[in-house]
């Protein structure tokens, strides 16, 4: 696939991306570049799924907009038609998107220790530290002023953007992606009580993280206390996201901003996490599971489906009215009781 | 104003806060610092706002306490009164705070490429890289570990004060205060599924931040999708917030610490919201909105005024009777039903 | 007591955790190190406390399995018993953890200042900045890419394992383990409105850590307005934790991942904060308390015991159904007491 094209035709982008061109009279129009709906001109290609963003569909000015067939109707220019319009978007924005860095070497101001192994395609950035035993493979780019600890090992193709810390003997597997100050092996949080003192329970285990798996922004994922935390392979982490020690993670699995996973917790495979929400210790997620943003899991869940227990802003006065109610409504269920009573009685 | 002043008279300080110094005998009283109602001396002011912490005022030995004209009367020293009391106060403690650093040059332990842009009066500390084609703005100064990648345009007096990471082609306003392990710019969540395994959407757009922003440590704001995430004028953000990709936050919004905002949501101008909640993404969220802290909100607020979801800790047991309740409230519902029938068939 | 340990009879396992052997024919099995009931084989002692894991315990194949009298029944290996399995476990896993870097003195790719004060015995890593008047304590420990900020005081035997930033004037006590990305002293969150915009409360309090503290990945304890934001001796936070300023935390409580505490709270000794939860400032919460995970705490708690807000998934068109019966509420209120009304009438 070309990278950092400067421009191909609408006929070449249908191609390239597996959809219908529509309108076959502007197969040579020439595109250089995706864009929003709203932003779009007519030398750009631009996507619409959400049905909320009609209006914009309505306005846009782009050269064609890739979408399902269904919606085709609503679009006023041309129209390159696919069952998985994100999908195929997807694959035309890689084409647009800038070349990542292909640097190789060690930057003169990074400190190696002369017992890790990097090899000679792999880039180490500016000020980063690589300690005692690392591996890192070849095509590995990591980004400036990251940590890698002893005995990690950076799997073929990787990629660190910048402040990225693995700790001890953590194992990433092949093109994994890590983003600005994610931890990654931090000690769980192991306690144990000694007369209402906490004594440090070690953590011994580590991390193992599969291939293809994206995980975002500060995110943390603690080190198992004996066995291994697990990512397994394609699984995709969002911003701000807690993973505790010995959490196992099935393939392909998305998880989205600040979820909380307390440690021993097993999420299977293809499930989809909302934002926001906290998953108790010592789960069982089932595969195929999608939870809803916000969402409290204190049960395990066995069966593929959604769940949710979030609740929506309401105006204060009335959520207050709201939550008091809530409070006393097991005196509902009283006088519901009584009422009960009463009415059979009457009738008795 | 004087910066990092030794000392200033009672009457100084009223003229420099613009309150009115109630007891005028201790206009020439010599004042050294701030403190708070509880630690502040004879020769410190201080401050009361909250009434809860009356007990405190009641019993404080500062030389003056600035305050509303209505609380004047419990105050039993010197009272410099304000309409504005925590305004006033913080003009006073500008005054008291330890000077910034003004530092000049590039630490020789920083990586700077030669075509970035750096100007003579900004300072780049220890560690820090810059990378191709960023341009810092003068009077910008950035402490140690910096990353600031390539073409990256930072605004004249901006302050990075540790950590800070900032992508590819970030742009931040001036006078911008960053703490430490601020990430702004990484990739937004975005995924396309091909068949049960997710496929990289990337992430093009970038991230513009107004004048005068302030975002608290280990806060993240994603890079747009297509166009730009945009922080406006005067927002300001507390500690460990996500931003997801393509959110808009208006100008002087202020958000607290924790808070959730999933991808595209637009957030109006001068809102308030509260610590630890959650914003949907694709949502809308009109001008002077007030969210309340822990509330979730997953539909747009299209008025002005104060919106809540939270529930308030009770005692387990309590509570689990409580949500025990709520998960059969259906059979309430139903119950009435029967009851209302039963009842208006007797009469009938 | 001996660090990585490479074998040990069980018999001596048994005196050093403090407990009894109950099968002495296998005192002289001589074991190598710690696993899970799972992982572990004929050389290794695992654990056992919760009883979800009987299943794991029937199969394991350890040489012995620490655990109390009452569960040992169901052990099919040699048994050590003791009241607290955990405590024993965690003695013994510190037998077998990797020891510890004893490196000392300053790394040549460190910045450190010459009017920072560094113990002899102290380590200074890789890429760290050390600032003017700084002290760090002898046998303090601080690993790669961490800022130490101006008049930092460390005391003895801490350690810092990567990426931390410790701001101005921040204190640490002894023995104090921070993982990395922790931020300690960034500025609170303090805003003063000025005709709808926001003017910085300079932050002038700074941050106590007491000993025996121990710190999560990317947490953030912010320096208080005035006076300091203090943790007690052996305060115990996770990942990801929010400390608002001016917030004190009683000695021996663990908070964890991913709680919000907003400013001047203060939370008692000896309680323990459960994941993603979100406790609003100015509270008072009381000795002994205990708050499940997902909880949010609006109210001071003056009680010890344990308190609860959060809310359990359910299937999503459930949840749906629940939450809007719980919307109308009020309605449910309503309509009991026209039925009660109506059924007093048909009585009288």
């Amino acid at each position: 696939m070309p990278s950092c094209a400067s421009s191909l035709t609408l006929q070449a982008v249908a191609e390239l991306i597996g959809a219908e061109l529509r309108d076959h009279a502007q197969g040579q129009t020439v595109i250089s570049g995706v864009a929003s709906l709203s932003q779009a001109g007519s030398a750009q290609v631009s996507f619409f799924s959400n049905p909320m963003y009609k209006p914009l569909l309505a306005a846009t000015r782009a050269a064609a907009v890739i979408m399902d067939q269904e919606s085709a109707a609503h679009c006023p220019v041309a129209v390159l038609a696919t069952p998985n319009p994100q999908l195929a978007f997807a694959r035309l924005a890689a084409v647009f998107a800038p070349a990542v860095s292909k640097q190789q070497g060690i930057h003169p101001s990074a400190t190696v220790c002369p017992t890790a192994h990097i090899a000679p395609d792999a880039w180490i950035g500016p000020h980063c530290v690589v300690e005692a035993g690392a591996v890192v493979d070849s095509g590995v780019w990591i980004g400036p002023n990251c940590t890698i600890d002893t005995e990690v090992h950076i799997g073929q193709g990787s990629r660190l953007i910048a402040q990225v810390t693995l700790c001890r003997g953590v194992r990433l597997g092949q093109r994994v992606l890590l983003h600005p100050g994610v931890v990654i092996g931090s000690d769980g949080f192991g306690l144990a009580s000694d007369s209402g003192r906490w004594v440090k329970v070690p953590q011994l285990g580590s991390v193992r993280i599969g291939d293809d798996v994206e995980i975002g922004a500060n995110t943390t994922v603690d080190r198992g206390a004996l066995d291994d935390t697990v990512l397994e392979t394609g699984v995709k982490l969002d911003n701000q996201i807690q993973v505790g020690h010995n959490v196992h993670i099935g393939a392909h699995t998305a998880i989205a901003g600040g979820v909380m996973i307390g440690g021993s917790t097993r999420i299977g495979q293809h499930c989809m996490i909302g934002g926001g929400g906290c998953i108790s210790g010592h789960l069982h997620i089932a595969d195929r599971v999608v939870i809803t943003g916000m969402t409290g899991v204190s049960k395990s869940i066995t069966q593929a489906g959604m769940y949710s227990s979030a609740l929506t802003a309401e105006p204060t006065l009335v959520w207050n009215r709201i939550r008091s109610r809530l409070r006393r409504i097991e005196d509902v269920v009283r006088r519901i009781g009584i009422l009960e009573k009463t009415v059979r009685g009457d009738k008795a």
